[in-house]
């Protein structure tokens, strides 16, 4: 079983990563990162720069496909560049076509959503109504073979979702507890829900601005 | 603020990425990721290769240090390498030095875990009563500026504690909410003491196995 993990610079380092250490420990499964082009591709934050070997075209039929997130993906999902391709020609013969958090603007903009339920980072449910889904503030939606997490930490829920479909609760949970997936947040913010409205308040801010600097191309000045 | 994480080859990416996107968001910090020297730098399961551009001698003076885990460590740890040299020598300066998994054991080799209470992966707590260390079955232990986490994915649990001690709860919380950090498991099994007993027995066994391959030199037969 050969699952590609589908990036672009500006991906976020943990919508990757937290499947990959899933998927990783999979019996059976081959796990390939994967790029427009082979070379170095940067996540979103800047200092986390990854060699990647092997290119879109050299990965044409992946059983699972997943693509991570990003501030950069609504500007992806409009423009419909390589990874949109990608998506669309590879999801017909995929076993599973998932995607965490803002990765879901990626599967709307290659047709996947239309009429499917599915969730995204809890700030862009409204992006993710544009491409025809029903946005669910649930952690893991499973529609068809479309599967789609929440912002950025929820691709662990996804990946462990995942696993146990495919090769059964046991080796889920064998995964789990090798990852030591005893989750203990010092805080219950991690849902708009659940966090302070300050909290919340100061998180749309600079989330907004975060955008607002990628549309206009400036560097974050918080970074160095 | 400069905060290093520092690899080398056969270390556990979500050990590293965990933190890193808590890190990432922590107003006026930067991270940096370092090792032996500066360029590629492959994850324990081989298929994520960084581009390191900074060695630990251009990093000698951390803020904070993390260090993360994989199977690699003991060896590590017995030989006192290179990042076993860097700990010793940048922890008389650092404000909190910390590990994730069995990272705790090259902060045990660099000798900081003397009488210390310290965690790891819960496969590992005899290795690091060998270094002197109380070993404790908490998620995240704090003993004066030594902050370690229990396996992999309980980096990101330490890293909000961190945030929290650094900045402030209100911070820690809006990052929490950024990554959206609301875990929810499909299994209650991600510690020994919750996971059936023929799930332990399997990861026991099959972490063995991977040990004795590293000491070996073999290549892990279901990778390709």
């Amino acid at each position: 079983m050969q699952i590609a993990i589908g990036l672009y610079d500006g991906f976020a380092a943990l919508d990757a990563v937290g499947p990959y250490a899933v998927f990783a420990n999979l019996p059976g499964a081959t796990v390939v990162f994967c790029a427009e082009s082979a070379g170095r591709v940067t996540d979103e934050d800047g200092a986390l720069r990854l060699d990647v070997e092997r290119s879109f075209h050299d990965l044409p039929a992946p059983d699972v496909l997943l693509v991570p997130g990003g501030t950069i993906t609504r500007r992806l999902a409009e423009e419909g560049g390589a990874i949109v391709e990608w998506i669309r020609a590879a999801h017909p013969t995929t076993v599973y076509t998932t995607s965490v958090c803002t990765g879901a603007l990626l599967l709307g903009a290659a047709g996947l959503l239309t009429g499917r339920r599915a969730t995204t980072h809890w700030l862009a449910y409204h992006h993710l109504r544009r491409h025809g889904a029903e946005a669910t503030e649930e952690r893991v939606v499973t529609d068809g073979k479309v599967m789609t997490a929440a912002g950025v930490s929820a691709g662990i829920d996804l990946a462990l979702t995942l696993a146990a479909r495919l090769q059964g609760p046991a080796v889920a949970q064998a995964i789990q507890l090798g990852i030591e997936y005893d989750p203990q947040p010092p805080f219950d913010a991690g849902a708009p829900s659940k966090a302070p409205a300050e909290v919340r308040a100061a998180v749309t801010e600079v989330m907004a601005a975060a955008e607002a600097r990628m549309r206009a191309g400036t560097p974050d000045p918080a970074r160095r």
